[in-house]
Parts: structure tokens; sequence; C-alpha cells
């Protein structure tokens, strides 16, 4: 019943062009293992190249939201987008990030009853309506981002990270990517406490 | 940061009437805790033996659905409804009673690309629009779930177990119930292969 | 062209265990006639003691509300559910409870335009949004109906009899229910002067 | 607490242009009062004469839909609207149509669940999407309406009833229009058996 | 690959009665073609008296709105509707009477973005309510269109223009009326500066 | 009354690092005008060129679909995502490429009224589905393309000119990019039949 990791075909790779592998080398050197969306969109190297280059120039910069922050609006508006892939492998990440074994699953069950504080609630409700409503953004929604100290390059990071995902989003969904079963596991274990 | 368990007040266990408490008393012992549920609903004793007793009908009930599928159903229809509580506290035991530990999340981010045969996915098709659309359901939903062998009976457990969770989504919702921190971590170890 | 009281076989009463029958019989009695609900449920004697038990414990109660305001919740939210059963029955329940023939069918068609107050307006918002986006329910509801004078246990009541009905809608849509041909004529004459 | 029959302005029946006068009072003779909406128009004279020219090209006409037929067509899509008189008070029409007095009440709450023909459900479910997602009827919605008698000029008449009431509805719901108390009761009564 | 100007036969100029022949040939002399709608509802000419009575009833009378305004509700409505008659026909004539050639594909595609007043934009909410929530428009609607100066008759002429264009938008997609080729071009110019 | 460009800085083109500064003069001389996106963008230069990577890669690439088909794409889902900018830019750039001065307003309108192929139709169907609710695209959509002789690497190329939309869609909506002037007068003349 184990579905395959994408519809279309994976290369292996040592068919992969180099700077593919190289990229794929390093996350697996890091993690362990190699995220399927590497291999998925390794399919199509030129748009595995210019993902990994505005998902880098979106959550690699330097910004007034920290990594973990970022995380949140990705699985928060994944799991409204019903992506099991990003839901799945981003939460990982966001647990990791966060430090935080129950936070994943707080956001992608219902982002307004998770343990956040009611600055991130404010960053999470512009991403969501970014992400589900954008033609109705306006002039009010900058104003309640402000108000818990966002600056507008805030918003325009939380907006972007949103609207990328919603591309990763669509992508998952048709390519039918799997997540890998390493995910599930992952930053499930509390910190130890000092 | 962390939520209380409640909107409302939440009884002592020693305040309890005894058949509460005994029955909380009794989860405890076999879970190793009290999901809040119980708590929660002790504030109101005749809704909670209420409630239980149906949950009992139809959960503990002989059924052509195993355990794990009625877990399934809870999951895939409290995701939908966007209830944190049901989704993390059945999401655990859909794992334990699965002996898998993907099933949950997979599930509750898109059942339609859960690791689940094709009979399980006629079930949570159903289910779903039982609790979604439940004004729509017709004879043309009864023959599908037909021609994946299930019986008529089948399909009054796969559809009453959707409505009677429609009804707990909306508790938990409207009382803010958490879910218990022990649950996010339950049944995530892979189960030994022999 | 006459539909069926039920997609499921519904019992004689002969054939229905003895606490069941003497529930039907006692409101036979009351009524003139016994709602289809009871037959229909009688299928499942384990589910229809929950059930009923689970109702009076929401219906029969004391509480802030009158038993003719609870009635319009069921009514609004059932008509929002388009459940033929419950919108009926509980409309007739209504017109009586309120002695009041043009109640139900204002709050079926739009409860907004019915002949209500304003504090029952307010309770009609929220259990429609305890029906429809109970995930949205936050303290901004709570206060909304405190300003009309309700208690937080009164906006249990709304919220409980709201979600309870969420399942009986889907119960009564998935089993075909119908309407007994008694309901619609009930309490349509304008209760006399004096 | 009682609702007034018009946000507007409401002329006498004095102050209103003769023709106007003539058919408010011939509907008078006839049905014993005169329907609000007639009064509500009436505060636009020319509005309320093209209105009803075009009511009665499509309800008064020739055609392969009886009356009645017309009048559930009616009932069914105002109530998806939410429109409270035209629910009302086509549902009083509908009922001495069919000579029927459960007819409308059913219509009204789930029109799937109604005693009708085959037939009556292939025009309703036609006019159901005519008037909620009109952008995508199409060939095949032409093709149901066939397979079961109607002809393309029926079909004209089912999607512009369905059209006409869209207009309808938005009037009745935007000048907060008032059903009259008589509807309510009208057709109530089983007819007779001969 | 062009469609047809309808589903439904269109009659031959010589064979329509001489009323509709002669409002057909006037506007012919004005705009130089006649537009389709004429024809599509000449297939029934008492449709279409009632519905050009009508039409002339709100669109050419006075009114605290100018035709122009009166043209943008019905090219934002008529978008939200998917109806492509309305959006390109009612469009070209939007560009002439405001002599901009850009507000008509502004307001398509989203009205909230166009270069128009806050004035405007209040109409435009309260007519796109009118269009989609009909059941919703209360008090604080009008409230609304009051602070930026609009009288009630003015919110009637707002929502009876967003009514009837919701029966013409339903009208001409069942009907699959297809706009003139002309309408595309018109008033695409920018106007002479002086 | 006229807005901006941006909610946000729009650097002047001095200011901008030279290789985006060079592929904005390149585009200003082919077309006349340097298009505001790449103006608006220049305010994040690695998102700029992250963003046209991906543009160049899906649109300029050879593909089993025509550059006017992914027009369409373009266009029909930006339009269903009330995105002024990308409706009103690409729809220029349709009606270019597809030598047609109709095309672009019909499939903005209601696609499924556009003068096109039943290939295309497919084509824009499945675009459509990977835009509003990818989460349900499975094989049935995959078999439907196939039935009009589209490679599953079609498939891909339409899915993702859909998804990578999705994301400008949002970039634009809560940046309030305003499209140029010159865009909505382009490849409006009907071309030269020779």
């Amino acid at each position: 019943m184990k579905t395959p990791i994408s519809r279309y075909p994976v290369p292996e790779l040592k068919d992969v062009p180099e700077d593919l592998r190289n990229r794929m080398l390093a996350v697996q050197e890091k993690a362990g293992f190699i995220p399927n969306v590497f291999l998925v969109l390794a399919h199509r190297p030129d748009e595995f190249r210019a993902f990994f280059a505005y998902h880098d120039a979106l959550m690699e910069k330097e910004s007034g939201l920290t990594k973990a922050e970022r995380e949140m609006i990705v699985v928060a508006t994944s799991s409204a987008n019903q992506c099991q892939y990003c839901v799945v492998a981003h939460g990982a990440i966001l647990r990791v990030r966060a430090k935080n074994p129950l936070i994943a699953d707080q956001v992608a069950a219902n982002y307004r009853k998770a343990d956040i504080t009611p600055r991130q609630r404010a960053m999470l409700d512009f991403a969501m309506k970014a992400s589900q409503q954008a033609e109705e953004v306006d002039d009010g929604d900058f104003e309640k981002l402000r108000a818990h100290g966002f600056s507008d390059e805030d918003a325009w990071d939380i907006a972007a990270v949103s609207a990328f995902f919603a591309m990763s989003n669509r992508l998952a969904n048709f390519t039918g990517m799997r997540p890998n079963d390493e995910f599930y596991a992952l930053g499930r274990a509390a910190p130890e406490r000092k």
C-alpha cells in the first residue's frame, strides 16, 4: 500500500547534474537522508535550481522572523492546502528549530489554538490571509502587523513565505510527493531542561 | 504561552461523581494519564455520561470496521473540522491501534495520499461526505461502499462515527479543549519487525 | 412518491427492547404519535439510549435559555445543514413551545430576519458559529454573549445544543429519516389572545 | 419585536399610480390580502411594473412545467438564498397549487428528500445549478433534462424562473421585505380525499 | 472554434415583433451593431420586453449614481458571477461612459485595486454583498453607505442594479450568450486631453 | 485616484544590481516599457533573480504546450485568484502570442465559454484544479489529459505554470502591484488577414 515518492520518474543520484547532486549530498550529510523534494524536483533540473534559489532567498535570509517562525507559516498554510509533504517535512523542521515537540501538530491542526505568542498569532493570521484570500489583503492587514511590532519588510517576509509555499503545496500535490519516513519522528523528544 | 485545558472550570478528581471518577481512574490505569476530554466534560456530569455512552456504543462495538479504521475516520473528519484535540488525541490512538507510526499524520494532512487500501479510501470518502455534506448523501454513496464489500450496517458505523465526531469536534473547539502533552509522542516508535 | 421513514430496517414496536418501547409509548401518549426519530434509531438500541440521554441532558435541563430558545437553535442550525427531519420536527416543537405559529418558518428561512429579541439574535449568531465554524470560536464570541446577559454556562448550553444537532442532522441525513406528516401542521393555529 | 414590512417607505394604496392600485386590488380580491411584495415595490412604480410583467411572463405562461412545478423551483432556490419572503410566500402558493400541505417545507429544507418524481428532481437539480453555479451550466446539464423528457424550451423555463428569483431574493433581502402573516397558514389543511 | 451567439434559436430581424425590431434598429443606429442580448432574448418576446423595461427603469433613471458608476456595479458583480457576456459588453459601456480605457479591466479583475474613489469603493462593496450574500445585508451596510454620502434611495439603486444583473448573469450563462466581437475594442483609446 | 505601482519602495534603475538592470533594459528594448513586476520585485534582488529564473524555466522552455497556451493558463488561474496585475499583463501577452484580440477577455471572464479547442479546455480544467483544489488532483485527472493527447510531461508543465502563478498572484496582491497602463491596449487590434 505504500505510495511511491513521486508520480514522475525519480533520477538516480549518479544521473543528476553535478550542482544538484552536490546540494543533495550536502543535505544528506547534514540530515542523514535526502528529503524527497530534492529527488522529485531533480526530474526537472532547471526548476529544481530556481525552486531552491527561491527557497533559500526566503528561508535562509536575515529577517525579523526567526527561522522557527517561518516554519510555522509553512506548516499553517500547508495544512490549509492539505499538502501532506509540507506538513510532515516542515513540521519536523519546525519542531527542531523551535525545540518544541508539540508545536507542529498544534499549528497544523488549528493554529488559533497553538501555544504561540499574540505576535505569532498575528503573523499567522496575515500568512493565512495571503495564502487563502490574497485578493483581499489591504492596508488594515498591515496595520494589524505593525501593532505587533512587525515592519513592512517583515510583512513581505511573511507573505512571501506564504506565497512560495502556495506554489510548493501545489507542486507536491500534483506530483504526489511523498514525505520521507524519517520526518515523522524528527524532533519529537522533549528538549532537555537545564 | 501554554493554553489551559479548558475555557471552563475543571473539577478536581475528588469532587467528581463516583461513576465518572471510576471511569477516569480506569483510563488512567490503562493509559498512564487521564485524557483531558474526561476532565473537561466532567464539568457537566450528565453530558459526560451520555457522551461516553455514545462513544462506546460506536467505538467499542463489534463492527465490520476495525478499531483502527474507526480511528482513521475520527482523524480525517476532525482534521477537516480543525479540531486540535481530536486530531492529536485520536491520532495517537490510531498510531497505537494500527501499529503504524506514520498513518495518523498522513490521514490528518490529506487522507487521499495516505498509505491505505482502496477499501479504506472508500470508507473515508463516505465518512468525509457524511461529515461535510451530509445533506447530499444518497443511494450512489451506498453503492460505492458496497462495491468495496461494506454492508449497509458498516455504512451506518462509518457515518455514525463521523456524525458523533462532528459533535465532539464542536465541543472541543468551543470549550478550548487542550490535548494532553502525552498524546503527541504516543505510538511514534516503529513497531518491531519479527 | 412518498419516501420511506428510513433507509434502514425499522423494527416493530413489539420487537424493541422494553426500555425503548416504554419511552416510545410515553411519547406517543403525550404527542399522539411516535416521532420517526425513535423508530429509526431503535434499529440500534445502544445508540438510541445514548442519543436520548444526551438529548435530555441538554434539552430538558434547567438553563438560562428557555426551551423555546433551545428549539430556535435547533431550527436555525438544522436549516443551515439542510436536515429536513430536524427542521420540520423541531420547527413544530418550536411553534408549540413559543406559542408562535410564525417563528419556525422565519428562523428556518433566515434567522437574521426573524421576530426575535437582540439577545436571541446574539444567541443564534453564536449557535451558528459553533455549528458552521467552530474552529474559529474565540474569546470575542463569548464577550458578545456576555454583553447580552448570557453567562458562560449559557454559552455552553447554546454551543452544546448546536453541537448535538450537528450530530443529529448528519444521522437524519444519512439514514434518510423522514419527518412524520403530523409535524407539519402542529402549532400552526395562532394562540388565542385573552 | 415584529419587524416592519420594508426598510423603505410603503405608500398608501390611495397614493399609488392607478395601474398599480388596480393590480393590487385585484390580488386582494382573489387572495383576501395584498402580498407585501406589491406594497414594497410600489415605492418604485417603474420597477414594480417591470417586475410583475417579468413575473407574469414566466409564471403565468403556457409551459411544459405545471404552475406547481414552477413554484417548487422558487421555493428550492429561494431557500438556498435564504430569502424569507420568497420561501414563506411561495411556499404557501406551492402548497395551494400542488394541493399538498407537506411539499413546501420538504422542498425548502432539502429538496433532495422531498416527495417528488425523478423528473421533478432533475428539474430542481438544474434550477439549483442555474441559481448557484450558472457559470458552469453546460451541454451535459441539458442532456440530463432531456433524459427526463424536458425540451430545451422547458429548460429555458426552469432556468429563467431560477434567474428571476435570483433577482427577487436579493430585492427581498436588501429591502427587508416581510412576508404577510397570512401566508404561513395557507394551504396547510390536507385536501379532502374523494 | 467560434461559439454561436446562443444555445437557442436566434430569430431573424424580419421575424421579430415590431416593437422589438424597432428597439433593435434604434440601438443598431446608435451603436453600429445589435448587441447579442437583444437577439438572444428576442426568442422570447414577452421576456424581452420585461427585461428591457426593467433594465431601463434602473440604468436610465435619474439617480445619485452616475451611469458610469452603475456600469461599474454591473462589471464587478458580473465578474464575480463569471458572466462573459456582461463583463465584456458592460465593460465596453463602462469604458465609454467613464471615458477611461483602463477602468473596466481593473474592476473586473479585482475591484478593490481599481482607480476609484473611496465612495465608489463603498458602493461596490455594497453591490457585491447584495450580489453574493444578500441574506446578510443589514443596517450596518446602510450605515457605511451613508458615511459616504449615499442616501437610502441610492442604496436601493445600487442593490437593485446588482440584483437585476444577478438575473442577467444567469440568463447569459444558461443561454450561452456570446458577446459581440465589437465590444472588446470599444472605448480602448485614451480620451484626448484638452 | 491612481494607485502607486507598489506598496513597497521601488528602486530607481540606476540603483539596481547590474544583472537586474540588464534584464530590465532588455525587456524595455523589446516591449517599449518595463513591466512593473520587474520594478516591484527589484526591491528584493535575490527574490527577483529566483522569480525570473523560475518563470523562464517554465514559460520559455520547449514544451508540448505553445507559449500562447501557457499564457491561457496564467490568465484563467489569475482571474480565479483575482490578481489584477497578472490578468492585465498576461492578458496582453496572450493576445499577442495567440494573435487573437478576444481570447484574453474571454478566458478571464469564464474560460468555459472561450473560443478554444476541446484540448485547450481540458488543459485549463486541469490547470484550474491544480490552482484551486490541488489536494484533490488524482490519477483520473491525468487520464483526462491523456485522452486529449497530453503526455505526463505536458501535465507537469500545465500544473507547474498554475503553481508558479499561484505564487505570483499572491505576490502581486500583497505588494499591490499595479499593471502598466501600456498593457491594456496591447494586442487589441485584429491581426490582418492575408
